[in-house]
This record gives structure tokens, C-alpha cells and sequence, in this order.
């Protein structure tokens, strides 16, 4: 074995997070069992020195096996294959003989490519001729399909547990606030996935060639969605590293991961990635397209553009970035911005528009992408290449004019039944992000947005993380359904795993705030319990609750690091004479003693003290 | 001298910024000099191989004279007193024979304290019987104070340079969103610095007793500003720990600075800190009033405080933490809570009003604060002792009603020509952020606002500066005029340099991108700048522009570590042939080749081929 190309399965980070464990919620309507993380918490001591229990507390789990200490990992099996029963018992896809792409059959018997190969390759999924195989077709037609009911499932986090039912009183007393009129008051169920589905205002990707992902969905009236970017470059890390940041993205809270790789060896690197990961992959085709030409944009031609699609689509890749909405009118639009075109894509299609004096090959034959993606069950997300690249360039003709087209579009898609996301900027001040969410409901018919960002300012080069943390929590809250994250090394260099790491903190909070205050049901439930333990100085249980617990730990342990400060009834900023939490403490037994009658009686004696 | 207590400078971080010089804009009504930072930036290469200048930056500067090498710093001798001229010329003033506070001329004489001291202590300034020497009476008698044009001058960050004057468009085309419609549109002038004063709508802290700081001022009219919080704790760091803090953080961009120290020597540490400080410095008396009476709540009385009020205005603290707002009918409404009361000030008052049964002493005295106020020109920051701690407390009854108590303080402090800002919370969701901005000007007559965060969701201790930074942004944006600050290691531990600078770098953001939202005049100057230096491949130019210039330029150099990549026409993260930049530059060239009309000629054939 050529050590040189075996995989380190060592590399993998793995294993359940501390005090959690992998639980399975059964279906009503299918045989499925749907995967969620639970966190043992400690009992609160009360005042009078007896202990009252709490309830374990479930949360919303991307990490996928990888978590399940009773689940083998093999990455070159790759992970189990959740989805085949259900995908092989609809009775309408057939198993090809061979891969239809000629470039994929040609990397397959290459003989220089030895162990990059993922050697339990199985041959593709594709609809019987004449059938449609998306979800949004199901849903059309009805039907509820095992991938809708697990995501209605999901979605609840289960919230009918009790203890778990701490509060909804702040989003229901403030519904005038709330952008989520159409978020359901009580739990999701499987028929508002589906009619949500129909409608095209939310996606279930799921490729048919990628059984291995968990169901999820991405519409504004569920829960906020994030997505990771991974992929080589020129300066290639090798496949292991690059599956362990997809591994380790998921494990943070990635929602689905795009594979934006450019160097060498992306189909091998794809196949790695799509067999051992929990959640929906996207990739943006022209970029292999364009290595296919040795990087020259002029030389694309449909036909490499299509066999490449095919290809990836046979992969099990489940959205397509796809930048047809820049038109060749649009182009000059952009010519006097501060940054021009900041999208790589966008920038591409430029180039061959230009060279070419011609319509954009994307938009002339978006149908035919459309008969490719219906067959797969691939989703659009129609890309924005002319989205601003600075605050200077917000919100103008060439971004809104290209947003007019990708409404266009979707027409065109939906009457396909192609399920559709519509991507969105970029860089926007925040007095200028509702007019983005407002504009893209508008004229996209209420596909769900999936926006980068915005950055709202672009002064804080090392730290874009925060200046689009900031535009992403708002635009989520006005209503975009997927937020993609950005880490601190944007338009610097190559993420990390720290910079990976403190990304996707970064946009779980954001989506998580967005949740919040579109009032989505049982958001607020974890931080209702984790501010609960906070005040009752359940340390262990305050950081097990957090969104990065090791994080959280390590800074507690800086300034405290014994282990019985972890459970002290104070803390290291106060110490243990000064804590107001300590004295709140106080003023509540104070407060049980009758304080209130006391007051009441006090308030005239203490007005004429004042006065 | 006893090293032990020896002040060591070396840890003082100090020294311009890399291609940055500090320079002095003259006034016109008075004889003073503007510092700011000017950063001098490389030429663009045009396509024709021609170089065109850029015009060297001028940015706003908190950084003091520990930036400029043409000052020896000694931090035993202080900053330079740049205000004291202006002070005494004013007539208004005498210097007293000795401390007006007891506790303050015990803690001279105590030898124990030995180089704890700082030896070139003044004797204090204070009003001349019956006369007033706030800021906001000489503004009421329609006086522009040299502090009022200094401000004036530093607000507008010099965009009357040519070349700094690259684009007003986008915040004077959409007025609609603004809520900064009482912004000047051109300059900011001495005499509108005045009138906002004079009005309540601003302040300039500047106590007479400490001419080291630079006039800055505090109002939702002008910059957004950021607080920094410093201090020692039981577990003390040492005094030129301290001191460095402050500087740290003002050289990062720390508007104002509170010193919350709770351990020990707090008298001594405030000393050093002050006499070393540019920026104005805030403290909460409560906590020094609290270590005077061992920790014990209940054993406060109004004469300590009283004492420690005067103690900290005759050493130049610039404004003070007064919570006047906690009432004793308050008290109960927090009891049911998630988190009770979380401010430290809050839970102090709340447990001597309880164990008292009487009316919080700051309110009953609250005309004896102000008479000491305003012959110091200390000013009010009303505190929020019953801020919430959680989201789920947020906009609550124990909140709001404090509020309307600091809105009637408010106009007592006005009569007494006291300056005032008021304290805001805390945890509040998105939703809920404007409902608390509204109320405060509504309740609080328009007296700025100075919030902590608010952050806003619980679920993700280590990371509080972004929880924080959202909703310090929109809370900007709305209108606040200063936010405080919060570390990473904010419910953790005390922050260490790394975690003071990601504080202040997620706050430098909120504001500014607060200041992007509002309109303010110049804000958007410094994003065109970087973002014109980005494009152009000027690496060097987008480092120094940034907030963080030696993040930005570490995190570039980690992927492309050789000198030549800072000056390649290409980066890290898409190589040579793959970037966007470079194919836009394309692109334009094309623009200019009379690409515009050879596209408006094809738009009826690109028609034909799609339809």
C-alpha cells in the first residue's frame, strides 16, 4: 500500500462531546429514527440543601455517526447508507451500469491515481425515464416522503419533553416584532414540511446518489441554516485533511458543506467527502469545469459544462451553485464599482460572455440543466456573481438586476419541480440588509435566500467572521433561510481548523439569534436552561449546554482552573464577596419572606423621604 | 526602591503604527491641536503600467501620546496636561490647600504604601464657590469651550482632504433607513458640538482634575464610541499590568475606559491609571464604598459614599456609575426572573434597601450627588442595576421601570447642569433591541445612551463579544451613542491582552458599522479606501487601513508567508489563473474597449437564443 496515498483515519476527530449521548427519535408515519445529541445535567441545589433534578436537554445534532460510539467508522466503506431503502422503495430510479460522465469513467480506470480512488464506488441512482425523483415533486404530489417526516422530527428538537417546555412567552408577547408570521405556534409537523416543499418555499437536497446524509431542510419558517466552505486549492491539502474539516465542520454545527475545491484531484477528493458526510454537499461545477480547460475561462463549452454536471450529480452531490442570472447586459453595470466582480464564478461567466459576445451559456441552457438536476434530485442554487464586493457596491443595479433574473429562473425551475435556493451577498451596510431580504422574497417568489454574510463593514480584514455575524443574525432574522459562514482568514488566506472552528461559532450564534427573534418554537428553550444553570453556578452544566463547550471550559479553567471551582457557588470575575448572582440569590429568599407586602406598605413612607 | 513595587515600563505598548504618523490639526476659535493618526498609503499601478498617488488617510485616534515618538512617556511623572490651561484660564476654579476626602489623605500618608504612590500628585481643582464647571452649563451660556471645537475637529476625521472624499452616495440615497436623521450632512461645527451638549443629547466628559485626556464626546449625533473595562480583582493583577491595560486598550481604540477594580490598593491603581490615561475614566463608587465597609452591603451609608465620591472626582474620574434607579418596589419584580438581578452595582443596592427596608440612598441623595457633580464636572452614568442577565428576563417590568426612574434623574440632573448618560442592558433578543432604544429616548428625554452589548442569545459562553457585537451593532444603529464593551471570557473569567483586544476590535465594528448604518459623515470613507487598496492588490495599504493591522497581516502571511506575496496581483486563496480580482480587471479594460455598445446591440439576439 502506497503509504504516501493511504488514508490517516487518525486524523478524524470523533466520539460523543462530554455529558452528551446519541439518541434516536423513532417515525410515526415511516420506519426511521431520527438522530439528536442529549446533555445530562446535574440536579439544582436548592436553598434548603435538597436537590431537584433536570431533565436532560435535546438538541439539534449535525455531527452524524461520527458521535455514535457504537457506530464503526471506516472512511473507506465511507458511512452508512440511511436513505437507499427509502430511495430504492419509491420504485422510480434505476441503477446505471456504468457512469454516464466520460471524464468520470476516464478517472476511474486511470491507473496514476492508485489509493486517491474510493474503491467501494457504487454505480449511480438515476429516475426511471420520464419520472422526477425531487422531493419537491413528492410534495406536489402529496405524498410525505421518510425525508420530510425526519425533518419535521428534527426541526421539533423534541420540545414535547418535559423540562424542555421552559418558556415561549417572550416570542409569543412580541409577535408585532416577529418576520415569522408563518412559523407554526406548536410543533412542525410532516405536512408543513411537505406543503412548504410544494410551495418552493423551503429544500430538502437530497441527491439519490448521496444515501448517506441526514435529512434536513432549508425554508425561512424553519429553523437557520448554516453552511461551511471546505476544498483544496492550488496548494492542495491532502484528502484526510480535507475530509476531516468536513467531519469536523459537521461535528461544530455545519448544516450542509460546500466543496469549493480548485486544485488537483477534485472528483477523488468529492468522492471522499460525499461518502463520509452526515450533510447535504453543494459544489459550484464551473470551478472543475474551468480545470478541465486549464483554466481558461474562453475555452468552456456547454457540452464540458454538462458532462460535468452528470458527473458530479452521478457523485451524489445534492446543489448546484449556478450562476445564470449574469447576463451579458449586466456586465457593464459593474464596471465602475469600487471592486468590480468579487465572485469567482460571476467572474468566469464574465470572461466568457466577453470573449464570446454571447448570452451566458448557463441561462441559454437552463432547461437542459434542469432535465439533468430533476433525474438526481440535485437542487439550484442560483448563484449571484455579481453580488458587491464592498459596502460601496451594495444594492445596486448589477446585484439587483441579476436577483431579477434568478426570480425568472425559478420559474423556470420550479416548473420542473427542481427545488431552488437563491444565493445572495456579500458586503451591505445593515440600513441596506432588509432591502435585500424584501427584494429577493419579492422577486424570487419566496424560494429561501442563502446569503454570505453580508459583512457589514470592510474595515476588519482578520475578523470578517464578526463583521458578517453581524449582517447574517439580521438578514436571518428578516427571513433568509441559510447563512454562509465566513471565517476569520476571509480575503487573507485559508481557513484552518481554528479559523473553521470559530467560523461556524461565529454563524450558529447568528442563526441561532435570527431563531430567537423570528420566535421559531423551542429556540429559546436552550437559553432558558443554560442560563438557568449560569445562575445556579452549574458550571459543567452551563458549558456542556454552550455552543462550544471545550471553548467555554478552557476559559473558565484559565482564570479558575481547580476543579472545585467548577462547582463553587461564585465565580472568578467577583470572587466569592461580591457576586451579584450570589446576592440575586439572597434578595430571593429575601422576596419569599414576604418582602412584596412589605414594600408596598414602604412606597408612601419612601416617596415623602424624596420629596 | 523596592522592585517589588517598582513600576516597570517596558510592558507599556507604545510606538506609532506601521506607516502611520501621528499628526495635530490646529483649532480656529482657540489655540489647541487636534491629534489624529494619518496613514500613508502606496500608489495604484494602472494598466498602462502608470502609477497614480493616494492621498495619506487620516483616521480618529484614542491612542494618545504612547503613539507619537516624539513624547517620552514616564509613567511616574503622567501624561501631559493638556487641559489644564484651558481650565484655569476659564476663571472658574481653585486648587485646594489639601484632599477634600479623609480616606483619600489617609491612604497619602500611609508609609506601608511606599511606591505603591504615585509621587507627582496634584492637589485638586474644584469650582470657586457657587460657580458651575460642566460642560454642559458653559454650552447652555452658549460658550464653545476649546473641548467643544477639539471634538468638533476630531468628529469629522479630516474629510476636507482631497482624496479622502471618496463617496457619500450611498448613505444620502437611502435617507429612509436612516435613524441618524439629525446627523449633519456636511461637517460637524463647534457650535452644533455645543448645541448638542447644551440640549442633554451629548456629553464631554472632561473632569477638571484630569487634563490628560483628549476631548471626546458621547452622543448618538456624532461617532458611535466603545468603553473598555479594566480593573483588578481579589486575585490582583499588578499596577503596570493595569496601567498597560488601559493603554492597550486605547490604542486598539478604547473610546473611554472604567476602571472597576475591586481588590486591593484601588485608591493607588485609579492613580497611576488616570495620570496615564487619554481617554475619559469611569468608575462605579459603589464598589470602592463597598470594600470601605469589608464586603458587607448592609453596613453602607451615605456618608462613605459620600467620601468616595469625592475622593475619585478629586482625583479626575470622569464619570460616574450611579445606581439611583434601584427602588426598593423594584426589588420584588425581580424574584421571579430567570437570572434575578445581574449588575453588581444593582445587587449591592438591592440587598442594603432590603436589609434596611428603606429607599435606595443614592435616589433619597440624589441632589447631594449632583452638587458634587457639577463642581468637578463629573458626569452621570445612570446605572441599570436590574439590566437583564438572560434573554429570557429581557424588556421586563423590573427593567422598563427602572428605566422611567432614570428618565425623572435625568431632569434633575439637567437642573443641575450634570451631564448624563444612561446605562442599557444586558440580554435582549434581536426583536426586542428597538423596543429598549425607543423607550429610552422617550423616557430619558434624548440623554444618550450607553449600552453593554446587548447580547443576544445565551448559548454561547466564550464567544460573548459576538453574541454581543450584534446587538451592539443595531442598538448603534438605532441610536445608542456608547457600547461597552465584552470580552470572550465575559460569564468566564478575566480577560487577558488577547481577550482585551478581540473585545475592542468586535466593538470597533459594531460602531463603526453602527456609524455606516446612521450616515455618519466620513464613515464610509475608510471602507472605500481598503476596499479600493483590495482590489488593487495593494496588500500593504489593506493592512494598515484595518482595524487590526498585525492580525490582518499575520493571518495573510500563515498561507503566503514570502515578502513577494504582498505585492503579488493574486492571493492565497484562489492562485494565479483562478482569481476574481484579476478577471474583473478584465473585465473593465473590456468595459473600455466600447464594450457598452456592442452588448446593447446584442440584447435583441441573446433574446432570440433564449426564447
Amino acid at each position: 500500500m502506497d503509504t504516501k496515498h493511504s488514508l490517516n483515519q487518525n486524523v478524524i476527530t470523533s466520539g460523543p462531546f462530554r455529558a452528551s449521548k446519541k439518541i434516536y427519535v423513532p417515525g410515526q408515519l415511516h420506519d426511521i429514527k431520527v438522530a439528536m445529541r442529549e446533555i445530562s445535567l446535574s440536579p439544582t441545589i436548592l436553598a434548603n440543601g435538597k436537590t431537584e433534578e433536570n431533565a436532560p436537554f435535546t438538541v439539534y445534532d449535525t455531527s452524524g455517526p461520527f458521535t455514535d460510539p457504537d457506530v464503526v467508522i471506516d472512511l473507506k466503506k465511507g458511512l452508512s447508507r440511511l436513505r437507499e431503502k427509502w430511495i430504492v422503495q419509491r420504485g422510480d430510479v434505476e441503477q446505471l451500469p456504468d457512469f454516464t460522465s466520460e471524464y468520470c469513467r476516464q478517472r476511474l480506470i486511470d491507473p496514476l491515481l492508485g489509493e486517491l480512488q474510493f474503491q467501494h464506488k457504487q454505480k449511480p441512482l438515476k429516475a426511471l425515464p420520464g419520472r422526477n425523483v425531487s422531493q419537491m415533486y413528492y410534495a406536489k404530489q402529496g405524498i410525505i416522503t421518510p425525508e420530510m417526516e425526519y425533518v419535521a422530527i428534527r426541526e421539533n428538537q423534541r420540545i414535547d419533553i418535559p423540562g424542555q417546555q421552559l418558556s415561549l412567552q417572550l416570542t409569543q408577547q412580541h409577535e408585532g416584532y416577529s418576520y415569522g408570521a408563518n412559523i407554526p405556534k406548536g410543533y412542525i409537523t410532516p405536512e408543513f414540511v411537505r406543503d412548504e416543499i410544494a410551495s418552493g418555499r423551503a429544500i430538502l437536497p437530497a441527491n439519490i446518489n448521496h444515501p448517506e446524509s441526514e435529512p434536513m431542510i432549508i425554508g425561512r419558517n424553519f429553523l437557520v441554516k448554516i453552511n461551511t466552505n471546505i476544498g483544496n486549492s492550488a496548494v492542495s491539502s491532502g484528502i484526510e485533511e480535507e475530509v476531516e474539516k468536513a467531519v469536523w465542520s459537521c461535528r461544530l454545527g455545519g448544516d450542509t458543506l460546500m466543496d469549493l475545491s480548485t486544485g488537483k484531484n477534485i472528483h477523488e477528493t468529492r468522492e471522499w467527502i460525499i461518502r463520509n458526510c452526515p450533510v447535504p454537499v453543494g459544489t459550484v461545477p464551473i470551478y472543475q469545469a474551468l480545470e478541465k480547460v486549464n483554466g481558461k475561462a474562453e475555452d468552456l463549452t456547454w457540452e464540458i459544462f454538462r458532462d460535468t454536471l452528470i458527473e458530479q450529480a452521478e457523485q451524489g452531490v445534492d446543489y448546484f451553485t449556478i450562476h445564470a442570472g449574469v447576463l451579458l447586459r449586466y456586465i457593464p453595470l459593474t464596471a465602475k464599482r469600487v471592486t468590480g466582480i468579487v465572485s469567482r464564478g460571476g467572474s468566469i461567466l464574465a470572461k466568457w460572455c466577453l470573449a464570446h459576445h454571447q448570452e451566458n451559456f448557463l441561462y441559454t441552457h437552463f432547461e437542459d440543466i434542469c432535465e439533468i438536476m430533476k433525474v438526481y434530485d440535485v437542487a439550484f442554487s442560483l448563484g449571484d456573481g455579481l453580488r458587491p464586493g464592498c459596502i460601496a457596491d451594495a444594492n445596486d443595479a448589477a446585484q439587483f438586476s441579476e436577483l431579477e433574473t434568478l426570480g425568472e429562473l425559478t420559474r423556470i425551475a420550479w416548473k420542473h419541480n427542481v427545488q431552488t435556493i437563491i444565493e445572495g451577498p456579500g458586503h451591505v451596510p445593515m440600513h441596506l440588509i432588509k432591502e435585500n431580504m424584501d427584494k429577493q422574497l419579492k422577486e424570487c417568489h419566496e424560494a429561501p435566500f442563502y446569503t454570505l454574510g453580508p459583512l457589514t463593514t470592510d474595515i476588519a480584514p482578520g475578523y470578517d467572521h464578526i463583521t458578517s455575524a453581524i449582517g447574517a443574525a439580521m438578514i436571518g432574522w428578516y427571513g433568509t433561510a441559510m447563512l454562509c459562514y465566513v471565517t476569520p482568514k476571509e480575503h487573507l488566506g485559508l481557513p484552518n481548523k481554528k479559523d473553521v472552528r470559530d467560523g461556524v461559532i461565529a454563524y450558529k450564534i447568528a442563526a441561532h439569534t435570527a431563531d430567537l427573534a423570528k420566535g421559531h418554537p423551542g429556540a429559546q428553550y436552550r437559553d432558558n436552561a443554560l442560563s438557568k444553570a449560569r445562575f445556579e453556578f452549574r458550571w459543567e452544566d452551563q458549558f456542556n449546554l454552550s455552543l462550544d463547550p471545550d471553548t467555554a471550559r478552557e476559559f473558565h479553567d484559565e482564570t479558575l482552573p481547580v476543579e472545585g471551582a467548577k462547582v463553587a457557588h461564585f465565580c472568578s470575575m467577583c470572587g466569592p464577596n461580591f457576586c451579584a448572582m450570589k446576592i440575586t440569590q439572597e434578595v430571593r429568599e429575601f422576596a419569599e419572606q414576604g418582602m412584596k407586602e412589605k414594600s408596598e406598605e414602604f412606597k408612601s413612607v419612601g416617596a415623602e423621604i424624596y420629596l
